[in-house]
């Protein structure tokens, strides 16, 4: 099955927002052997709504929008989307109730614009939206569909799955054929050297199709089949991910969504082992990347931001005449930060983080990205300097996800 | 100026990326004055990327993309712009002396893969990237434009800047008519409330637009000038502004892409006032945010991330027995967090942040989204607790967000 993606919103057009409905309409389409074949973003404008909409009909018969149903004068999907299948929108009762409902709920009255919100295309199948005012709604005429979900992300996300996934899979049983990838993770090594690896694999691998993709946490590889019955795609899949795999070698730290903290935790995890982190330049990130992996609380104990030196001396006992001697960015001090964190609160492992992330800060010696990181695991230590390129937030996210991988590295007994 | 922009990867309708390229480029391009009226994305196809391609130069005549200039094989987008204008592609002399010497720097020797990157179609002008292998392409053949840059967000960003903005400059000098938005920021208030303080305005500034864009960071209220002379524009964004500004009152933070930690940061170091952070439920995030603020480090010392209770009673000092009685989520705790914090490091301001973020351990008196928030500037303070809608991930973001409105209010005095 087949579709295309609209999205609406001036804001994405401008870019003051970024369009993650629109990445994750894509996972959860793939996953349920939609094919998105093309998605378009236009502004809050009557005409681009509807020749956007009208198009993509054209092209593919079914269309999922989202955005521009809010309760504001500049949402104006609905209409148009009535006025493209010759529709009136009329007041609907039901809707017009639980919009009430939700408000008194609220304890608030319902403002008179809200009111908007309970018109619905003539015909249309309306879509609950508990999490939120504006309900989804499904157009069906003569074998032309269009979706139109809500454009924030935790409504979007609970009609997709609730209301909009199970009536796709019902349409789409008959054909059987599947849209399928997955991605085997790796950090530490350039695309151009994993495509030297990894290439030769590609033609054995089709009909599969491979890519590179590459980010500030490391090259993802992907395999796609394309169009396949379900299980020919799943064991053609399995194939492709055990190459993949052995030629990533110790470079590939997962599979798939898998994040490389939740790796480091399940490694701590299988040893009983529990973790503190001092981070200086990353200030949190390393800990908040740790701790959004859900369950973190049974290995991971705490961390330490040690900005200013005063932390770095006081908190982790840090010698202040290291600090003077070498630096704050030096071997010496992400070393004693390691060692001090680790011992102050007997644990087995212990990660620590200090480096210039720019813009200012940078000499000859230690430019701009230069980052010294340094991974404990009982009496086992790996101190590595890096320098990163990339601006402050790309030199930070790069040092987070080096440093990870560093105790993910010393923990397997990998190079 | 008007132009279209379409982006190249089967990564971008599978969702496994999001397309943070989109909003740069509109962020960068309406700051220039320039109109994207669509952005399209397409999977590494040839006919998708021809057709998107294709359709978008038929309707405005110029586009840009990005993605698909890689070395790999699925990297094929200047095939088939070429293919388009009917050009062959040559081998660049020039290109590939440049891309040779590049690898040379890096000590490496150049993989047989990168050499399909010095080829470009025939006539077009090469747009110099140094900060990776692929360099942008500007094709233009009887009025009709393409402009192809790399898919890497800091590749893509360099080009951007350097090349393609100040060609654009020169081009649409003629016509001076300009698209400028700006934007007041708004948190702690809902979006219908909003709008009905906000929404009687919206017909005294037309033909400015206004729409309302909420996110876990609050509701933003942006202005719009569509296509008017450069003062014109200024003076009604202006106007408006000083509008919102009056009506969002206490709930507006800042302006345009103002993060709300580096308001707080600025009106600490407006009173030479230092900061430390104490946070459970959210991990880091509130130290990453304003760690991610450059220059933090004369306002931010450390933070400590009190994951378990070993932490918040060792290192924080909170007294066991008000763990005991009242639960690590209490208004006792969260207090006792940012008072020993400040204590501790002997500073005028201090936030600390405890909660439930799920997705398990809540309870039917603390569900899931319980938060509760402490700020101390001197010897004042103020506690809240909030119940946060969504997942793990948006509750804790809200969670950041509010503990950094919190101080804010404090330290402003502000309801």
């Amino acid at each position: 099955m087949k579709l295309e993606v609209v999205t609406i919103g001036t804001e994405l057009l401008l870019g003051q927002i970024i369009d993650t409905n629109a990445a994750e309409l894509g996972r959860a389409l793939a996953g349920a052997g939609v094919e998105v074949v093309r998605r378009s973003s236009v502004a809050d404008r009557p005409d681009a709504i509807r020749a956007a909409v009208a198009e993509a009909l054209d092209r593919t018969g079914f269309v999922i929008t989202t955005g521009g149903l809010g309760p504001t004068r500049d949402d104006m999907t609905k209409k148009e989307v009535a006025a493209l299948f010759n529709k009136p929108l009329r007041l609907n009762a039901d809707v017009l109730r639980a919009l009430e409902e939700r408000f008194r709920r609220l304890g608030r009255a319902m403002p008179a614009v809200n009111r908007t919100q309970a018109e619905v295309p003539d015909g249309a199948t309306v879509l609950p939206n508990p999490r939120g005012t504006a309900p989804g709604l499904w157009v069906e005429d003569r074998g032309r569909v269009v979706v139109m979900l809500p454009g924030v992300p935790s409504e979007m996300r609970g009609l997709l799955a609730d209301e909009v996934l199970p009536r796709l899979a019902q349409r789409s049983s008959g054909a059987g054929l599947v849209v399928r990838s997955r991605t085997v993770r790796t950090t530490g090594v350039a695309e151009s050297a994993l495509a030297e690896r990894v290439g030769p694999i590609e033609d054995e691998i089709a009909p599969l199709t491979l890519a590179y993709l590459p980010s500030t946490d490391g090259v993802e590889l992907r395999v796609t089949a394309w169009g396949l019955a379900a299980d020919d795609a799943e064991r053609r899949l399995a194939a492709a991910m055990a190459q993949l795999r052995e030629r990533a070698g110790a470079d590939g730290y997962g599979e798939d969504g898998t994040d490389l903290a939740a790796v480091v935790l399940a490694l701590l995890r299988a040893r009983n082992a529990r973790l503190v982190v001092a981070e200086s330049c990353t200030g949190g990130l390393v800990s908040g990347r740790i701790t959004a992996v859900p369950g973190a609380s049974d290995v991971f104990i705490g961390g330490v931001v040690a900005y200013d030196n005063v932390v770095k001396s006081g908190t982790l006992g840090v010698r202040p005449e290291l600090l003077d001697k070498h630096g704050a960015v030096s071997e010496e001090v992400v070393r004693a930060m390691a060692e001090g964190m680790q011992r102050q609160f007997a644990v087995d492992a212990a990660l620590a983080i200090t480096g210039i992330a720019g813009p200012t800060g940078g000499t000859a010696e230690k430019p701009v990205g230069t980052v010294w990181l340094a991974a404990r695991y009982g009496a086992e230590v790996r101190a590595l300097k890096r320098i990163f390129p990339g601006d402050r937030g790309e030199i930070r996210a790069r040092a987070a996800q080096a440093a990870l991988d560093l105790l993910r590295r010393l923990i397997a007994g990998a190079p």
